[in-house]
């Protein structure tokens, strides 16, 4: 898959460009609803020298192409809070605090869902939730599923943080260590890393590597990657296999779903709220396309197979497609899923069929490439 | 990959749906960029029951994340005509004709940049494109891919409908037959797959169906998906493997990116254009959610292989997702691509760097699928 190195012309581009799709007929006037005055200002500067697209206000309905909960969900009103950010450092302890709050109900029905283990215990130092099923599938017996859960490096400390990794232990029916990371404010980038690195080297002694995956979703996401670039960076064992999810690979929000699906996507809604500022308050004074930080800017070469899933609404439907661009560019064997409708991370929802869908695949391919 | 038969409480939902991502924190006010009177008419029904979303106006800049040649691409204005629906046959005779003109010069350069033979012959009586690329790689001798063209059923008869087959010979170094079918407004619905299924016919005297691919982009993707159904139904022996290329999959229009993608999307833009008057021409009086003109409305099962296409922009991108999951519901194994930043089969512009990377995964999932 190497470039092609022929540069057409622009206008053989152009002329190019017309020819599967659109009309060649007279050009048509721009739809009476663009009017510029209208438009609101950009959120982030448009660094390509292109003028940008003005974009009509319209009505988005909710789609009827997936389940009745799955409409629900994207029918609800934008994440509350969605552009409430904290003051201080106070006020991040404080909204950190709410979140894991506000999840406990969720988590207590997902233990109970999948009749589920969880133990709170300490590797190296660092908290994790250890998460048994009440079944172990026999493929299952010698592996382990690590998980770095979301948040945006600031939300979902102590057990909240393990929903999704409790999710994973139900539908793959094996055992899931969860990683209670330190996070901003107190302790940012990288405290989260350090942490996960260090619980990595314990589970290395006592397991193969090749029967270990580690996945995580939005921060999550990111961590995962980082982690294995990390893990790459100091000649540490890689996992047998990953599954970000939606992951922050691009922390400078370069991404284009970043600005084209702001306002369609009512978790994240746009990087101008809280999420944005969380970002900046992990990374601290830190170049944010260190690839530690926005793993899209690191060198896949030598990663595990990678199964990536989100959303046609995600925020950050980019970063996930360019992270398995990149993958694929690297030569890595990577699989993407994209849910219909879904904003970012949605596909956690629980229970919806779409999470058993998007679920089932990820346990899928953890079973075809982790050694038994 | 059973669905989940847990139906929860919407309130537990509600907070589920919070947990991994959102702030709990006091609800905040709707952006002030949501004013009503600004909104305009949603241009399909929401038959959802729910409310739609109101999205502000805004501007969409291009994003530094692709190729500078793809910038461009990116940048330019709507299609020209792309909301110009002609009155009567004889105006879509003169858009297909115009279509085609305007082609010309774009196929001229394929060839040429390729080195390709391309010799216009028939079978059954059908028109067809036989591609020759001037080197024939060894694993390919006995191969065949067969190529159905796009242009919302109506535009680009005669060689202008092969640049994308010839673009498949010449990244693939593998022959291809493109198919010229007949298309309204003088032959609709099933004229098209009526010849397709006649030429596929044909290639089954001379070639393995286990050697042989099918694949076409937009009406073409969706033609691919149905005339292997077409085929499953007659009994006739099916593809090695397909690659439906952001297929029209669903002509009732029912994707969530229809809309959310409409005016974001500068190849189509959107439904009320051109496009949405071509399929109604293309079906005639049939139901359009018979499976042969909306194949996502088909049987899956038993399907070959297959890799979808399409673009974070791309208004098809729901037809896309939708078809890949659906696939993978079925057993399929199918395998998803989506490129940052593009609208509708921009992935078929010539010769982007992003066009070389996108046909060398299909080149790729071909080679490692169709016997050799």
């Amino acid at each position: 898959m190497s470039e092609n190195s022929f540069a057409p012309r622009q206008s053989r581009t152009r002329i190019s460009r017309r020819l599967f799709l659109g009309s060649s007929v007279a050009a048509a006037a721009l739809p009476s609803l663009l009017k510029a005055e209208e438009v609101a200002p950009a959120e982030a500067p448009a660094s390509s020298g292109f003028s940008p697209r003005l974009l009509p206000s319209r009505e988005l309905p909710v789609p009827t192409t997936v389940s009745a909960q799955l409409q629900g969900v994207i029918a609800a009103p934008y994440s509350p809070g969605w552009d409430t950010i904290p003051k201080d450092a106070a006020a991040w302890r404080d909204l950190a605090a709410s979140s894991s709050a506000a999840a406990a109900d969720a988590i207590t029905a997902i233990r109970e869902r999948f009749n589920l283990q969880v133990e709170k215990t300490t590797m190296a130092g660092v908290p994790v939730f250890v998460i048994t099923p009440s079944e172990i599938a026999p493929a299952n017996r010698n592996r382990l599923l690590v998980h770095i859960h979301g948040g945006g490096f600031v939300l979902y400390p102590g057990e909240a943080g393990a929903g999704e990794g409790m999710m994973m232990a139900g539908y793959s029916k094996c055992r899931v260590v969860s990683i209670d990371y330190r996070m901003a404010p107190d302790f940012p980038f990288p405290a989260a890393l350090d942490d996960i690195s260090a619980v990595w080297g314990v589970l290395l002694a006592s397991y193969d590597p090749r029967k270990m995956g580690i996945f995580g979703t939005s921060a999550g996401g990111a961590l995962t990657l980082s982690a294995v670039l990390r893990a790459k960076t100091e000649g540490m064992a890689l996992p047998g296999a990953i599954a970000p999810g939606s992951p922050c690979a691009d922390l400078t929000w370069s991404g284009d779903t970043v600005m084209a699906n702001a306002y369609v996507d009512n978790a994240l809604v746009s990087r101008t709220g809280w999420v944005g500022a969380a970002i900046n308050l992990y990374a601290g004074t830190h170049d944010l396309r260190d690839p530690q930080l926005s793993p899209i800017f690191g060198d896949f070469t030598g990663f595990p197979p990678a199964i990536l899933t989100s959303g046609t609404r995600d925020l950050l439907l980019s970063d996930t497609v360019r992270t398995h661009r990149k993958l694929r560019q690297a030569g890595v064997n990577a699989f993407l899923q994209v849910f219909e409708g879904e904003s970012h991370a949605q596909f956690l929802t629980p229970f919806l069929p779409e999470t058993a869908e998007a679920f089932g695949e990820i346990v899928n391919f953890f079973d075809s490439h982790l050694l038994a």
